[in-house]
């Protein structure tokens, strides 16, 4: 088995070596890349992807696999290796059964898709990308069919960012907390007077708000030595192999949170990644579980973290010496509330953490109802309208700002939106046992320790890379199967305070 | 035919890719890479270049070129296609010859070269590093033996470098001008007293620097929507393929020449890339001829531009304008002389333009002997200090200021210094040729104009790239086979003007 091991090793080194070398080509391409560059990157960008998925499926691949196959039996199920064997024969086994002529062809839909998205956006008018999606849409079902027999057509797509998760797990949960949200926000809306967060559209100079940036998410735990900050328009988080994992911040010298909690966000994506044991390096194991575990780090330090009282008593003070034009006669208490303002908004992406779900949500009913032919894409507009009116009370007042808003559709990612919701549940999830186990967690917050939060997230989620499906993972962590319950909870204690109700 | 070629280009471009790719791999090592991050790329670039060269070498690239030899006959010489075939064939039969495990081991025993010659640097102390020079010399013998029979035993590896030169070629322009160079030399230092440089070693700053930097070299035509400046230790030119072409920058805030013409040295060389022909796109022909003819132009705009009269006729007020505590009091002449003050010194990179080729040939000299068997390794460091002494009349005080300056013998690159002072007199010899084309070119500096220069070698030596061997490109635009001739009457008129000899 050592020998047939060690060959398997080298042969998922190689991939992962081509893998990380495509993430370095795509950072790049965002960051530094002239214009004129764009050309031959694609091509590079192509062959790497060829190289990889050929060795991938390859006969050399499928041998090895099934040569080490009967071996499993006297792995430890928590062991590195019963892991890789096993989650990349599964994987391998996917990829299999989707035809080369068919990732080829929806590569070039998705391109196009792309394309006529940004155009539809920018003339806000929908029937110019009604074609691609319809396209897309078709290939999409085409997809879920080499995976039939299935429960749901859905199922093998969100399956693509939740390993082993279904359709009806997601439902469950929304369904579940929709009604509770939709009446929640409607309270806070009732409420009256909404909060003044004007403070946060003032100017604030770049290099202060990098400056502070930097500083929270070194003490948050983030390792300089082992990754790197750059500015992007859209920021992500990329990692190039262990000890190489990287954030980017997009900077807005006229809104205040754009930055900071952009920066806090992707550096819990970067602390994830760089916390995945080195055990499991040039692997496919050593990433995030998936999409939503993934999320719910983000989303942690970003708001369970960021966004609490605890955290600001210990940096509000340097905030305001930074910003004293600014912030010099504006209480502690008074900044809380604005970066903690609620308000049912058009867009996604700037929604709070109170509406944010009600987005996914329209979103996944969307998206079920396209997959299962109930809804015809000619329909789409008037659909998420109505849906914006029933989940959020507002209607957009164009396309650009409605249906065109997001990017994902056009490049045929379908399941994406929902690993967003997921994750914020998962990280209250967390939260609670987390919270069971640390109880003077947030008093630290006070001091700006965040060592316990980061040493009990890589000790119990991170280090173990994506060894367990993410369902798993929580599972064992929590003891609990996916619930909404310690969201909810959360949502009406936080806000129930700041908006009194 | 067509199908033949079309299945080359295919080939041909995923090798390309490859290497494209691994010099964004290396710009980004070198630029921006968190230290953690390093041995998971010397993995990714050690798979890509394993995949690069079974590619290369592999059956199918063997096959198809022989499938295209007989169609040579029908296509024109200096069509892409043949240059394409013809050079690519060569290069297959070149690394054919030497076998993988050969391969592996150099890299081995240079990676610990590498780091011998480090210690060795830093200690002083050369017997450090003396049995890593033996085990290269050794093996570059062995390397030259896979091409036996040879002229001579160090021509297989300046082919690497120059393909098609051989050590007899360099030997007799080097013989040539060495006697004339001392005299000259000899004949500036008795001229009594130096040139005082002080000027260039206060403070500069960073910002400034950067900006004028790039302000010259826009004007030079460096394009910057198809390339990139950035920051490194040690300054280097990188191509990622057509439009996609970066250079890098070492500021030193106390010694402006360091970034000033670093900067025009490496716009030189990325000028080169940047005008090779689209048409070579994804080949191993989108590359400039050769390291000597790349060095002609880093060198051209560097010296016969940037450290010319009318060059600063044209730069120097603005550049007081941006140090006037510093030149505010310093005429155009007096600048101009600081900055090609002639001086024998002991490190190669700091040499001027008159003593820098005297650097090279006493590297040359000492790499014929030890690789025909005169010179043992142990003897290097006294023989190193002899030849200081014949050819610039200094010795250096230790080893580090001697033998141990530059890493190429450390990497196994012996051939590659022969190249910097064939690049000047390539320059010299591209000059006088322009001159002929061109006869008021100088007095266009003086208004900043340096497209005619630019479009001359566009024209006759950039869009080429890489189709004709470098002599032959040499003898095709000038007319002459590599002469030291105009290299030597430009050192004299210049250094004899300056010098008033």
């Amino acid at each position: 088995m050592k020998e047939k091991m060690e060959r398997f090793r080298q042969l998922i080194g190689e991939i992962s070596d081509l893998e990380n070398t495509m993430s370095v080509l795509g950072w790049d391409q965002q960051v530094n890349m002239p214009e004129n560059g764009a050309e031959a990157r694609s091509m590079q960008l192509a062959t790497l992807a060829g190289l990889a998925h050929s060795k991938f499926v390859g006969t050399e691949m499928g041998q090895t696999l099934e040569a080490l196959k009967p071996f499993l039996a006297d792995l430890h199920p928590d062991s590195d290796e019963y892991c890789l064997i096993s989650r990349t024969a599964e994987e391998y086994e996917k990829q299999k059964k989707v035809p080369t002529s068919f990732v080829a062809e929806f590569s070039r839909v998705t391109t196009m898709g792309q394309q006529a998205w940004e155009k539809a956006k920018s003339a806000s008018d929908f029937s110019k990308f009604q074609p691609n999606l319809e396209k897309i849409i078709e290939m999409r079902r085409e997809y879920a069919g080499f995976f039939a027999p299935y429960d749901h057509v859905y199922d093998p797509l969100l399956d693509d960012f939740e390993p082993g998760l279904k359709a009806a797990d997601v439902r469950r949960v929304f369904e579940e907390i929709k009604p509770q949200q939709v009446e929640l926000l409607q309270a806070i809306v009732d409420k009256g007077p909404v909060i003044d967060d004007s403070l946060l559209y003032l100017h604030y100079d770049e290099d202060k708000q990098w400056n502070f940036g930097v500083d929270v998410i070194e003490k948050f735990g983030f390792d300089f030595t082992s990754g790197r900050q750059d500015r992007s328009i859209h920021p992500f988080t990329t990692e190039f192999g262990h000890g190489d994992v990287r954030i980017t911040t997009h900077f807005d010298t006229e809104f205040l949170s754009m930055a900071l909690f952009g920066t806090m966000h992707e550096a819990g994506h970067a602390m994830y990644e760089q916390g995945v044991s080195k055990s499991l390096s040039r692997t496919m194991l050593h990433h995030g579980a998936s999409l939503a575990v993934h999320e719910s780090q983000s989303r942690m330090w970003e708001n369970l973290v960021g966004r609490s009282l605890p955290f600001w008593k210990a940096f509000y003070p340097r905030l305001q010496e930074l910003f004293p034009e600014n912030l010099g006669n504006v209480g502690l208490n008074a900044f809380y509330r604005a970066v903690n303002k609620v308000e049912p908004s058009l867009i996604r992406i700037f929604a709070d953490e109170m509406t944010y779900n009600l987005h996914i949500m329209l979103r996944f009913d969307l998206e079920l109802a396209m997959m299962q032919g109930d809804l015809e894409a000619a329909d789409l507009p008037e659909a998420w309208n109505s849906k914006m009116q029933e989940y959020l009370g507002i209607t957009p007042p164009n396309d650009a700002k409605g249906v065109l808003q997001d990017v994902h559709w056009s490049g045929g990612m379908i399941g994406y939106f929902t690993t967003y919701a997921l994750g914020n549940l998962i990280a209250s999830m967390l939260w609670e046992k987390i919270l069971e186990d640390i109880p003077n967690l947030e008093s630290g917050f006070e001091k700006a320790e965040f060592a316990p939060l980061l040493d009990w997230l890589r000790e119990n989620v991170h280090r173990h890379g994506s060894k367990y499906k993410p369902m798993d993972l929580v599972k064992k962590v929590t003891g609990k199967a996916l619930t909404a319950e310690p969201y909810m909870r959360y949502l009406r204690s936080k806000f129930g305070e700041i908006y009194d109700l």
